[in-house]
């Protein structure tokens, strides 16, 4: 739970840094609100009941159809462009895998009513200040439009057959170009039409590159060349708000949300890690909330995959095992003498530590084994008469080394010595 | 949600400044996990169904429940004393009312597994810095330590009728001395047992005072005078640590919890608005988990009542309406300079303000309106030929006035001016 909530605590500090605001939703929606809203699956999945007053309900399973009811009540109060994230439990009755449970958290942000492409710059930004900020170093941010495909097909007659070919395309880094072009047989498209299809799958390369050669060959399709437009307002304003080269990449293979997405879209894979999948993925959709209102209110969001990136934060090492999330423990060694250790921590959390006081005078050794256990870095130890000294003993756990300092009438020097030994300690950003 | 979040990272800041952890629990608890372990009501007001799997189920009503059970299945592993945080939504199905309903929040830490003295004080001094870091000046933390009327009761032959002289002396603020003498009389109770506890409720004055007189009336009364000597050494540690004397009480009067506390108790009330009852209320209990394991777990804990602080901060006037979490609004004033718009963004985005910007290229008045109803401090305006000159435009959205700086050759002169607007902007923690 610590890591875990110093993700969440980062995120929220990102979205908010873009203007987005927080909502909260109840987890019970009137049952109507929830079902046929996703798949047949989770209509299936779905925890639903009876309340005492007679009412249908039920529990969400994700946060994209209570923010569809939400802004289609509230859209005209609210205003747009309205920009909201929303970090909150969703359940679905799923027979639980490693790392999947009944009862998991969405990290969300969505920006609806507008279609400018400012929204989906910023939605980049905020995805890889996202990882960036969570300490990922290599990952790599893969930006599509949808539109380019979409205007493609419209050109080669296949306007229709979009689901067969995206389908299709999706497999193309499992399964390799053959086993698709032997599906997209098999669908009835021809030769030629196949050829031109992964002629453009093919391509890849910088982003400059990539846009070159996208140009080329989508010249004319107006559809494609307005998505074309897009990527490339995208990509040079990445490139201006300071996102490294190595970062993106312009990447057409992407398919994701197959009917869902309808302009950009976005998946972010990890550099060391890249077989756990996207960690950070959305895309721009036409209309959130057209079950519930008339009104049309498109938009562009993405959700950020708590606990894959928890698992694999895990495996990368980038989690410490620390147990407790303070810094200093201060052992009860003179029970008589409680004032005193009081005294010594309001110090210590003045001074911007965290510190906790073991509530039990029992044997040293056993209160040091439990500070061990928890992580701490740091103990402070004193008995009747270093405290009548004004004497501490402050030692660090892990190196075993310690040095006495006088805390009540230097107190400067013994939070330095306590900031030198915390400074040592604390690497990364869930230490 | 924005002063709703922030209260909530508060809690959290303070809770582990004094090396509480946090945990979730799931919201589904089985049936029988739940049934009987709140009140008749609680039972019935439960949020409760049938699962696909054929499981009975149930929607927690309390996070002391789900502890309860947390504690009893893993304290071999947790090790005591176990110290935690949860901050989670809890579900009961009654009326909804003003400030009440069938969904909210609860925010409770607690000790597990220890008697000893330090986790009184520390929960004291935990409830002090949340009201305090929460931005309250006014307010006053009163203690009480159950034993006290219990060893009184005892000496005069009324051990069992403790929870009838309870419920009477808990109407001593509202109905008056009189008014409890008559309902205690009724229940048969003597004069002399009468005249000794509106004695000993009537205590009042500064803790030391009470102190003092309560030593007294209660000398030589073994469990009472055990009480009294915890009291003492709260009292004691908590000046120590730096509470003014001000911020707490020593209140024989509150009775908090009826059955369930056995220890020191506390209310939190506020200066300014006492009438809404205490905001932050806990004490110590003797076994938390029985219903669950054979092992003994003594405790204490203490919840903060989030929902009732808010409203009281609203009254107050310590929350903002301020509706976007970003300081600095970004003009879409020249659409084909998007990455120029980006470039300052970032630049703003680095030196640590938050800002957005406007992603449609409507007219500037449209666009500034949005800014200020969304609570935007400043605005930052810049056309084609501002940006050719690396020029910007920074507004003052409150007292509307302006000044132009050079913003990509000299950063620092920029930077200076938003910090110079912001600073005086943002006046509380809520803003």
């Amino acid at each position: 739970m610590i890591p875990r909530e110093r993700l969440m605590e980062t995120a929220r500090r990102v979205y908010r840094r873009y203007g987005f605001v927080p909502i909260d939703t109840p987890a019970l929606e009137y049952l109507e609100v929830l079902t046929g809203k996703g798949s047949d699956e989770t209509d299936r999945q779905m925890y639903h009941f009876t309340d005492n007053g007679g009412r249908a309900v039920g529990m969400r399973f994700d946060l994209t159809v209570p923010l569809a009811r939400f802004s289609a009540q509230h859209i005209n109060e609210l205003g747009t462009p309205f920009k909201r994230y929303h970090i909150g439990a969703v359940w679905r009755g799923e027979t639980p895998q490693a790392g999947r449970f009944r009862e998991f958290v969405q990290c969300d942000f969505d920006t609806i009513g507008t279609t400018g492409v400012v929204s989906d710059i910023e939605t980049a930004l905020v995805i890889h200040e996202l990882l960036q900020e969570i300490g990922i170093e290599r990952f790599k941010l893969r930006i599509n439009n949808r539109q380019l495909l979409t205007g493609l097909l419209e050109a080669l007659g296949l306007g229709n057959q979009a689901t067969i070919v995206l389908r299709a395309l999706d497999k193309i880094d499992k399964l390799g170009a053959k086993a698709v072009e032997k599906e997209l047989s098999e669908a009835g498209i021809l030769e030629p039409q196949i050829a031109q299809i992964l002629q453009f799958a093919s391509i890849r390369g910088n982003p400059d590159a990539v846009l070159e050669q996208l140009a080329s060959q989508l010249r004319g399709n107006q559809r494609a060349e307005e998505g074309l437009d897009r990527l490339n307002v995208v990509q040079k304003a990445l490139v201006a708000a300071g996102v490294p080269q190595e970062r993106f990449a312009i990447d057409v293979s992407i398919a994701r949300g197959l009917d869902y997405y309808t302009g950009i879209i976005f998946e972010t894979m990890l550099g060391d890690l890249p077989e756990i999948g996207s960690v950070c993925s959305g895309g721009r959709y036409d209309n959130l909330a057209e079950l519930f209102t008339k009104q049309h209110l498109p938009g562009i969001g993405a959700s950020l995959g708590l606990d894959r990136l928890l698992a694999a934060l895990e495996k990368l090492g980038k989690i410490s095992a620390q147990a407790a999330p303070a810094s200093v423990f201060i052992a009860l060694f003179a029970a008589e003498r409680t004032s005193d250790y009081f005294e010594l921590a309001a110090l210590v959390r003045r001074n911007g530590f965290s510190c906790e006081v073991y509530p039990d005078a029992k044997k040293l050794g056993a209160q040091l084994k439990y500070a061990d256990q928890r992580g701490f870095p740091v103990a402070l130890i004193a008995g009747s008469r270093e405290l009548d000294a004004g004497m501490v003993q402050v030692k660090d756990l892990r190196n075993k080394t310690s040095t006495e300092v006088q805390w009540r009438s230097n107190p400067d020097e013994f939070i330095g010595a306590l900031r030198t030994m915390l400074t040592m300690e604390r690497g990364d950003l869930f230490a």
